[in-house]
């Protein structure tokens, strides 16, 4: 079942090393049918030069796994909060990419600072709120859902428009409307969090932050009914 | 038409990705017939291992397209005016290169620290001066070009002895006498500006300034009359 | 002799340039049978690109060579004393992988903040004493791997839950339950050397160590009879 | 004539792109016969994926082109002072390597701070006092050469124990037994200048330099007649 997603899945999976997003097995893509309420994950600790598009899990939006021979990712609870509290999303990912990572355990969101921020994301990627202990020893993936899904709401912000998030100590989750488009949102952080950095370090004392009307001119250049970046498909 | 030029500039477009210049699709190179008043450049957000020649644009110096299928790169506007501003230039980059860029999101000019600076560009690399919010919400890729000309103006800057700018908030452009020699100074740029990083950390407070008489000397060892480096052609 | 085991530590060996943790020759793997009490390792000064499997070098855990033409790796008594003090572990690794280096030459743990170090290192990853000018004047090698037993000893740490060191000056030592587990602890004490520094330049000031209930979470989620990631083999 | 050496210098010269230490044709490599007092140079300015072994120029210690039918590096007067300055010395090589160049122009020596910069350097990488103004715009190339060996008399230095210096402003110069001695000794520089910078920017208040007898150790471990790194040849 879902074998074209399945593949979609692989492939969006093995983008990840091609991007330089992972080391060893740190990552994992999903995809979203939102008719049948059912999403396709990578499986837990496999090598990616092993993966197979038949290796992919089938999962519901409760958790269990409907078809598949492996386990799926041990981040798949995140994964299904995510889509059943964000319900405009189609794909998700998660990497340990080291530029995000420095900036989740900097306990620090990522400023939008220029125009290649604004391009993908309409405001500062939010670094969320620590897992209290309890929310670690109990349902601790899922968890990592809630407390994404937390942090939104209390900033008000739209998941379409800054479809990415640092989890505290921990990493980076994307999202976007299917797997391909999350895995480039995962690249977008990566870059920015790179060129943010030593931006700051060049001028730590200075206002780096992209003036609003640059961040919507950029934005919505690219995204929305008025949008005129690329081609007309 | 121009299928020279066409091929030339697919191939300048090329190098972008080879040197490590662009991420996905933040690049465009562009080059200039000034006896037809036509330049050529990249359609927009097209995947580099897409791109043939026949892709390429053409324009006029008033930002008409005269010939191709695809919608120029979004920063056509911005590729005109440098190329009304400074007649002398026949190639025009833009790129997100993280270096550069950092230096953008900064607001520091990349000063002339050393002799790698100075083989290329004849002085520091101006941030200039941010857009207004008018010029953002009005023609916002042309006065990206007239800010450029603005600060080279008020600068007295010499255009093809600094052939490099870097836009606020955004990144860098370069030119040169050609497509090619324009994407080799961005990638000097590129190179100068994480060489000039690492510097100011190692030695924040010390006076890095290259001599104006060592400038001198390595700018006009490769430019001028009495050039006396590489091979006579 | 251990013809499979020699083929095995080649293996691992080769690993190390491939992911990017050796520059010329330097790095070393080994791999001990307990039963037999001999360990096959790479010999001393061999570039990568000339080492098969046959030029491994057997060794028993009194130093002699046992089998082998070439003189084995000049840290030889290092790996022999580690498999003496450290009666679990089955593999050593040494590198001078850059990030793990500064760290040894600035005389710092690479310190737990995140989960990406929780998942493979139970806690700080130790900077050990240097060694003394006697220690070094008279069997160096020897006494590196004193200096990091004693280390562990003082700070009563596991060899198995924390498998890596900096040795001061120098660089890291890793090991594991075998050759191969021990260069990926290389690899993963490396990424987080890198994870670390640019947390700590983003945030100098902040506590930024991972609470004990998400290493413990993240260490016993991929090790010991509670582990759930991954597959069941 | 001289057709050994001319293939070994090539093959040296294209080692600097395999080690990452030149960016466009910003480096020259060089190796002397001393019995005929002749020695062979990159020409200048040619790219490196049209070079050719043939393309070498055979230069005098005057200065003057033997054979070849290519400008020589116009680096070559440096070349040919330290082959007179340094009877010792069998090769040279000049880069535009990043992390020397960062040092270059901080205008600062590479400390020598850990075991890997001891196996090849019995102390510091001294930065060179910059040329002035007269030295600059008279015989500009020739004179970083006198720059250098005044440094290495100032300072009391073996060229053979610490075969690599800083020029201010400017960038690496690295010599050694023969071009590929010399090439080697250019990205160990380059290898501990990055080890360094990451060490003193994690600890800036520190004592980092390695002690003497750790120093001496691991120096004479690889060098003189008590070494015993490596292979017997």
């Amino acid at each position: 079942m879902l074998e074209d997603m399945k593949k979609r899945v692989y492939d969006a999976n093995m983008l990840l090393p091609s991007y330089d997003l992972v080391t060893f097995t740190w990552g994992n893509v999903s995809e979203i049918d939102r008719d049948k309420g059912l999403f396709v994950i990578k499986p837990s600790g496999v090598d990616y030069d092993k993966l197979t598009p038949d290796d992919m899990v089938v999962v519901d939006l409760e958790g269990h796994v409907v078809e598949g021979e492996l386990n799926p990712s041990s981040d798949t609870p995140t994964h299904m909060h995510l889509y059943n509290a964000f319900p405009e999303i189609g794909g998700v990912v998660h990497t340990h990419s080291p530029w995000a990572v420095a900036y989740a355990q900097a306990g620090m969101d990522v400023p939008a600072m220029g125009t290649t921020h604004a391009d993908t994301f309409y405001g500062d990627v939010p670094a969320a709120s620590a897992l209290t202990q309890e929310e670690v020893e109990s349902a601790y993936e899922l968890n990592t859902g809630v407390v994404i899904e937390r942090e939104f709401k209390a900033r008000h912000l739209d998941p379409m428009a800054v479809p990415a998030v640092l989890v505290r100590q921990h990493g980076p989750f994307t999202w976007g409307k299917d797997a391909h488009d999350a895995v480039h949102n995962a690249k977008v952080l990566e870059v920015v969090a790179e060129m943010d950095y030593h931006a700051m370090q060049l001028n730590p004392h200075g206002d780096l932050r992209i003036p609003q009307y640059l961040l919507d001119k950029h934005y919505y250049r690219k995204h929305g009914a008025n949008a005129y970046y690329g081609q007309k498909h």
